[in-house]
């Protein structure tokens, strides 16, 4: 088959360094609070939590502890979150104590693999015998995947083999499984992850075989007939979930029809961008052109006529999935912390495939309003459905929605979304640069530094230093062994209009530097070389999609990368009867109580007043009153810090029709 | 206790006869379609459609046939139902073939009661020796209710003792069974409904141990320690329906608490209406102040906070159940055809205990909006959820819409409103008048004729003529054996500002006539006489309560008692980007084309063009084009009967603010 790309390289995490003044703060958390917490979390030792009984598991299966196995059928992958995410910090910074309690834990799960190298310690302890009889709901090769990317990251980091090999040991055992050759089943997972997971083990090992099987995934997936029902015949129509339904609802797993055929975001969002990650980075990697092209179909259909403007993904709660192109309710939404995560990893991928600036106006998007608002400022509450429209008091008393939480919560009490917010932020440095032949691109501007091993061995440290989200201003310097040919690539984004680029104090003109997105600098680059770029950040009033019948009559507010919103805390009661007039200015202001100083964005508004109106619900032909009221928009991601309250992204416009 | 009221009566059926423009097409229907139809149904001879097995139930219970009892655990209800209806029909019109078919089912029902009274037939062929054991889910007492009110029906109707004495016998064996008495059952139903049956069995027996036990049921409800929780343990933690749920929510079935302390709408809308409906009947029968004080709490709670314009009940599918106060969203509405049915009862109750327009005013609105869309022109689909927006593409894609049907569905798919609607219409002339002393009370304005006795055995007839819904005249002529001193007084609708009312001609000034919301127009009347009403019905733009979020910035049309709205298949698609300008007029027109005939609104609008905008789903800083659009609006009952579209009550409004 054809090759359509050339693969554009992410950078080692152990090569790039964060020090910013928005980003560090968040990614202490992560170090200081978020893992030493979840590690008692996993060990069971909260007091109040339900106990997680993941390394007990483990220790059962490893013959250290009696005991029997306890939690979900994926519980497994909790721990390898984890130890993927201490991965990640400690390729960024050596941390002793923390590199002792996960080789501790290494030690537990190489002895809980069996001799042929398979690793699950709920078929292990629950149900020996019964492996690999049902793909379709038991999350085995997904909780093999974590595993492995766990594995990865840890080697990475640390140049331990030994959770390598443990990997790599279960890896060729899925191998020898599985297949189209006579004698191995035929057959792939429920919840896809292994896809994405084995090309990372292939990048660090160089052997192909996990690539081909990871294609073999891909491929295999929706096939008639259909493998699902193969395996349930098989297995004498048993069930692990109420009524089969996993089986049956094909669309929620996208096993519907083969991915290649596959046109629409549709089904769990989460399983949808692991999927639409492996796909794009088997294209990355070998170039495969059908792989390319449905991984680029699916990417537009999501995000122009399924995705917030947050970044969220996942109209509904029911099965944690997409709903209809356009239909975008704002209160009854899922947009799960984790699909945007993997929204991310998805943005990567793409951009690893042809580096054009709208997967990483997309990565950024996500990144600064879904994710950051998965997490609170404490780094111990989070959010799993992150709504653009919340009415307190309804969320318990309406079904619709069962699911919308006004309020993060301690985060013990979820299984998924704070590890996997852990592992993004801790190796958010991978998602900042790529190269590409002597292209440097740059996609978040974040500030810290990057080590850069060009073709011919030669080296480059390119320094950042940016107050961004808040200020659009950016400084680049350069540190070079030796005079150093190459471009710079720096994204201008979707929200940017009249960047500005100097080089060394000269003004460049910028139209001429764009292809794709990135204004090309290309330059003979010298230690002490500067380059500057503004952002300019107005307060930009944003439309949704005329077809999207949730977002009709109102605008929303963006600021750099920022969506802002109304809250309760600034505004009172009743956000739905506020209008913000389409002709009046707004101001950007300093607020520096709001969790340690942030920019908010006044003005005038109208709202209709909700006083005087009496009992009757309805009223024929009645004016209400209105008044003139101050309103104050803060950023999407700091939402729910201040107590219980309304909150509301898309306003009500008035407008001068 | 202190008596409170005095009963205002409503007339018997047999004494009013329907000749109405509108109305008689309705319930021909109900005669020549719904009643023959069901019939079938409950036969199981509806080829394609699941057999009801209701009738054979029955016969297998009566010794008349081989087989099992099949359907729901209340299959007995709809065969109540229908009788109830046929008693109803034959009130008004004999039908010998009709009642020999009825006759034919009172013999097997009759033979299908147990020696002690006893008759259900699930307990009886399904689980004997079981009975009186679950009343929290099983719905015993509610099936006996429904048997009840068919009896007393029939009987009125035909003047046969047979089916009630059976439900005399049945009624004397549960009160042998229920009471606070030493050795009786200390419980009470799950589903409202014996209550208000008691009471029409006491009106029709005059023997007051029903009215006692009916007002035993009502004041045991809620107490602690718990029924349903009593007999839970009693019958060692076993549950009809999923994981207890009926038992555990007890707002479900609104016995949270005791009835006289409840004081909001709550849980399941159609247990809750019956529910009021046999506490505003006994406060009418007895004066009982506590249960008049709680029907009219609970009433305005309902009508004032938690009400659709239509007369819709219960804002979520969840429990078919009402939300909090102020939660009426549109599109994701429950609204079931049966819960504006029993809010007519309830209306009609409270009518009894004190003669105020306001409950007529929502009798009317639940009537010709919710109760008459629930009905298909053809009479043979039905609606049992009626949404006040509709896009039918999203129905099917998004959870949150999946009660939700774009189109009617064939009768037989369903099993409690058809033959609600049946009984309701087939019935409705009960509750055009009601009288009370000397003053006779007209509610709806229908044309036909009504025979009215008065306290002195002086007998008059009141004639109704008149072309309403179109239109607001109306003309009253007397006949009177004698001449007659009396009072009538006419309902001044909410909707109507400027009535005109002369007699023989002459003018009188309606503001002095009026109290509590009828014009009382006392005179002594001679045949011949006549009084015109003129009722003005220019279109009427109606805005929610400020706190209602679905319906601010938007405005519904009503004239008459009418909600419009607006349907895609005459305004075409995406009804969220028109706007209606404040200002501007709107017309009545007559269009022949549609159902037979009927006055629609007409005007010019304004509409957002969603073409030209390309393909991102966000933008920034644009502006929408917008076209001036002509709009029209058609009776809210009459949507759904010309294909599939998108239809909304609630339009976007444009405001001069």
């Amino acid at each position: 088959m054809e090759k359509v790309v050339l693969k554009t390289k992410t950078l080692p995490l152990n090569k790039i360094q964060i020090n910013d003044p928005f980003w560090s703060y968040y990614i202490n958390l992560v170090r200081d609070v978020v893992i030493p917490y979840q590690w008692e979390a996993l060990n069971d030792r909260i007091p109040d939590a339900e106990p997680s009984s993941a390394i007990k598991n483990f220790k059962i299966a490893a013959g250290e502890e009696e005991g029997e196995f306890h939690g979900m059928v994926f519980q497994d992958s909790d721990v390898a979150k984890w130890l993927e995410a201490v991965g990640y910090l400690l390729s960024v910074e050596s941390d002793e104590e923390l590199e002792k309690i996960a080789d501790g834990i290494i030690d537990i799960i190489a002895k809980a693999q069996l001799e042929d190298g398979y690793l699950n310690t709920y078929y292990t302890l629950k149900e020996p015998g019964k492996r690999w009889t049902d793909l379709s709901e038991c999350h085995e090769l997904y909780c093999a995947g974590h595993m492995i990317e766990a594995a990865v990251a840890y080697y990475q980091a640390t140049g331990k083999r030994k959770i390598l090999d443990v990997v790599i040991k279960f890896a060729d055992h899925i191998d020898d499984v599985f297949g189209t050759e006579p004698g191995k089943l035929r057959g792939y997972d429920g919840h896809q992850e292994i896809e994405l997971a084995l090309i990372k083990l292939y990048e660090v090992t160089s052997n192909d075989k996990y690539l081909r099987l990871s294609q073999y995934f891909l491929e295999e997936r929706g096939r008639k007939p259909h493998f699902y029902e193969e395996e349930f015949k098989k297995r004498g129509g048993t069930y692990h979930w109420p009524d089969s339904w996993m089986i049956r609802n094909k669309e929620y797993s996208q096993a519907h029809k083969p991915v290649s055929e596959q046109d629409k975001a549709v089904g769990h969002a989460v399983r949808f961008v692991y999927m639409c990650t492996g796909m794009a980075h088997l294209a990355a990697e070998t170039g495969n052109r059908e792989m390319y092209e449905a991984s680029k179909r699916l990417w537009n259909n999501m995000v122009s006529k399924n995705m917030y403007i947050t970044g969220g993904i996942g109209s509904q709660s029911h099965g944690e999935a997409f709903s209809t192109d356009y239909d975008l309710p704002n209160d009854t939404v899922y947009a799960e912390t984790c699909a945007s995560i993997g929204l991310i990893f998805f943005a990567q991928r793409m951009l690893q495939v042809e580096p054009n600036s709208q997967y990483a106006d997309i990565m950024e998007r996500a990144l600064y309003n879904t994710v950051l608002a998965g997490m609170g400022h404490d780094g111990k509450s989070f959010f799993y459905v992150n709504p653009l429209e919340v009415e307190p008091h309804v969320c318990g008393s309406n079904h619709i929605y069962h699911h919308v939480k006004p309020t993060r919560q301690r985060w013990f009490g979820c299984a998924c979304c704070p590890p996997n917010v852990a592992r993004l932020l801790a190796s958010l440095g991978q998602y900042i640069y790529t190269v590409r032949e002597n292209t440097v691109y740059t996609h978040l501007y974040i500030s810290g530094q990057a080590e850069i091993e060009l073709d011919d061995n030669r080296r480059l440290i390119l320094e950042q230093e940016t107050n961004y989200p808040w200020s659009g201003n950016i400084q680049f310097t350069i540190k070079a062994d030796q005079e150093t040919e190459l471009t710079l690539a720096l994204r201008i984004p979707d929200w940017c209009e009249n960047a500005e680029i100097s080089i060394n104090g000269e003004l460049k003109s910028v139209s001429a530097l764009m292809i794709d997105g990135y204004a090309m600098i290309k330059g003979t680059w010298k230690t002490g070389d500067q380059i500057n770029l503004v952002l300019p950040m107005p307060v930009v009033r944003v439309k949704g999609h005329p077809l999207v019948r949730h977002t009709a009559g109102k605008v929303a507010l963006q600021r750099g990368p920022l969506v802002y919103c109304l809250e309760e805390a600034d505004n009172g009661q009743n956000l739905h009867q506020i209008l913000l007039p389409s002709d009046r200015s707004l101001e950007i202001e300093e607020d520096e109580n709001l969790l340690g100083g942030m920019k908010v964005i006044t003005g005038e508004a109208i709202k209709r007043k909700t006083e005087n109106w009496g009992e009757a619900l309805y009223k024929p032909n009645i004016h209400l009153e209105t008044e003139s009221v101050s309103i104050k928009f803060i950023p999407y991601f700091a939402w729910a810090n201040r107590g219980l309250g309304e909150m509301q992204v898309w306003v009500n416009e008035k407008e001068t029709l």
